[in-house]
């Protein structure tokens, strides 16, 4: 069953696309039909997607499919002439944020919300200093790449000036139970920034610090951080393109878990399923400030297509009520995980916020030292199981799982039985 | 047949998107339903499309719809599996151009492809001037807004000290029928920006001009500029965002027209037909450089559904020969401008590079003195008369007509039809 296609497709990428361009697994997969929670590569085999959570609503959910289809064939224009898809739309999307975020900019990819975002917090406050946490990801812009530590990019247009990063939560091993350590670090590089002269625009977050590992935190753990913030006269702004959309189970946007209402939201990803869309969600005097400093236009943003597409996600979410599903089988699988905990010693720690799960893997639980090979050796096995996850956190050590919402319990059965197995295969000295 | 949906519907825009974001004409156009080279309003009413190049292979085209809707339904994930959809996409785009351009990367929209332009000019360079005209637009992200005089940005982080522009080529008032004198302008740039101690990334143009009127150029015209910034170690982008896909007749991108091999080609609007798909072009060389001092990666960049849309219009356009279409229809369109020009002296410039085309406005022919405010009569009557078109330029005062390439011969009789009988009716003087 080997794909003797891989190879040619390897050696192809390299010419077509570039060095450096990287693929999941050390057996790369090669995929090519989805339907819901499954994956299937060319030779046919079946994957169980843990990982993706672009199709948010499963992979090719046929109303997704048929919205875009119905649109495409009907009309697909830009914003300058009128069209009711994007006000209907946007009145959808604002109704499920607290007041008073209630206007929209629509873009294709979370990346350009966030690019805007910054930009609105330097047209609100006058100044430039950003702040965001040391294992973060915000996107891929000249902007927004610099944000990323992992990846602060050798050029850049010297942006990297205007950065400063906060250690990024921990909560398996920096222990902060009402985020005042956390707000302590954001205090600082606020401080930094101004006695810099550079002053204080923004912290950006995603708020449940997804590419950090998603700590264990109570709700209005942000809190001190956001009013840190504040006082300095800076904007909040909460990066949701991973977070949002109901995954985290309790609330349809990881912000109003962490009981803050942010001066700007940024969504991406699951927006569309797939299809490229994405945004930000702000007050109405934030958004007149920017609509007034820049002549902002995105001729694919906000198209009748996208809206379809982006609508048609709502209604999946709201009529299977996936929201709920999320909290119901976060819960379990973080009982499974906790069990899975009892028999093998390198699962240090359990987490999960509905729909976002994993166990940090350790050498040893006193030390805490992380097991990042360890965690390479599970995913790229698992893989080889018709299992598809990946790691992510500060250390590089921890499971991310973070399937489709239209995850069951027996698809978390088939992952956690598999795990086990894994587990048990799978020594911690290589 | 007044739609009397339509102040709602500004009143809601207002209220959802924020205000300053504009529509198209006096009287906004409410659309519901396109096809061809067709548009139709909520009332029913339809309009003649001579203005929208993103819908290239014409709205709706059944081919790209159809793509579109089986590869939604079959697969649509990202770049770190592995899919032929891509790799065949870009062997057939880059077959397009001349050696070495054999290399890409696809992003969302135009924007994001200039974004990664300029950091490959500043990666191969280890500089950050950049050169662009005076009348030009290449997107949105904060670093690429620069590049647009006409709407440098209040705010930005500082990064329009970075950018120099030059005077717009304007074939009518400005002689230069070698290009030499845009050459000069370009160099007197790079030694402004050698001098300030900035040093110079590179020259980025849109080789139609297409924003800055169209001028009328041999071709060739642009060598002398390119050979200028070649000189200096910059590169040469060329902006095909508008320009590409076989708009200008005579060749599939207008660089080779202007007798260039640029290092970096962006291009985005057509290339799906409405579907959010753009990227760039480049050598092997470049694409190394950038892809080993960046780990870009770009969630809904080239995803099956998008290199789908995009190998259909590259069907589409070979097929049924659009690019011959261009040039016929466009050499067609400026011999019946200049008819026009015959009648109404208003008109003081008739241009047309392939399936472009548009006159431009004076209040007198000696003077050459810009008619802008006619333009925007013209432009609003034709509107209300059913043919949809728009106006540009250095002096935002030449009707700018660029409609979708299956734009035929009865489709131009009744556009030229129309226009003569709008320009029998409005007075220069209101």
């Amino acid at each position: 069953m080997t794909d003797l296609a891989i190879p040619g497709l390897m050696d192809r990428r390299r010419a077509l696309l570039g060095p450096n361009m990287s693929t999941f697994y050390d057996d790369p997969v090669h995929v090519v039909r989805g339907e819901g929670v499954w994956l299937w590569d060319a030779e046919g085999r079946k994957y169980l997607d843990c990982y993706n959570n672009v199709p948010h609503v499963g992979h090719c959910n046929p109303r997704v499919v048929q919205a875009i289809c119905a649109q495409a064939a009907a009309l697909n224009t830009h914003t300058r002439y009128l069209h009711a898809g994007i006000l209907d739309y946007v009145e959808r999307l604002t109704a499920t944020f607290d007041d008073p975020l209630n206007t929209a900019i629509l873009t294709c990819t979370g990346s350009e919300a966030n690019d805007i975002a910054l930009r609105m917090a330097e047209a609100m406050t006058g100044k430039r200093g950003i702040i965001a946490t040391d294992a973060t990801y915000h996107g891929n812009t000249t902007l927004v790449s610099h944000l990323s530590k992992s990846n602060v990019p050798a050029v850049g247009f010297g942006l990297g000036q205007y950065l400063r990063h906060v250690q990024a939560p921990d909560s398996y091993r920096i222990p902060d139970p009402d985020g005042q350590h956390f707000a302590a670090g954001v205090q600082a590089a606020i401080d930094d920034l101004e006695r810099s002269g550079i002053g204080f625009a923004a912290l950006i977050v995603c708020p449940l610090f997804l590419n950090e590992g998603f700590p264990t935190q109570a709700e209005g753990w942000l809190r001190p951080a956001a009013e840190a913030a504040r006082r300095a006269g800076g904007l909040l702004i909460c990066d949701e393109v991973q977070s949002g959309f109901g995954r985290c189970g309790s609330h349809f946007w990881a912000h109003q878990k962490q009981g803050v209402i942010p001066d700007v939201v940024t969504m991406g990803k699951p927006m569309g399923n797939g299809h490229p869309v994405a945004g930000l969600v702000t007050r109405a005097d934030i958004m007149a400030r920017f609509r007034t400093s820049f002549r902002y236009f995105n001729t694919f943003g906000g198209n009748p297509v996208s809206c379809a597409a982006a609508a048609a996600v709502l209604d999946e979410l709201q009529e299977k009520d996936l929201q709920a599903n999320a909290a119901r089988i976060g819960r379990l699988a973080a009982d499974r995980l906790q069990a899975l905990a009892q028999k093998y010693p390198v699962i240090g720690d359990v987490r999960q916020s509905g729909m976002v799960f994993g166990a940090e893997f350790v050498l040893d639980r006193d030390s805490k030292t992380p097991a990042p090979a360890y965690a390479d050796r599970v995913v790229n096995r698992l893989r080889q199981r018709g299992i598809l996850l990946s790691k992510l956190g500060r250390h590089k050590n921890t499971l991310k799982i973070r399937p489709p919402m239209p995850f069951s319990t027996a698809h978390l059965d088939l992952l956690m039985t598999t795990l086990d197995q894994v587990l048990a295969e799978t020594p911690v000295a290589p």
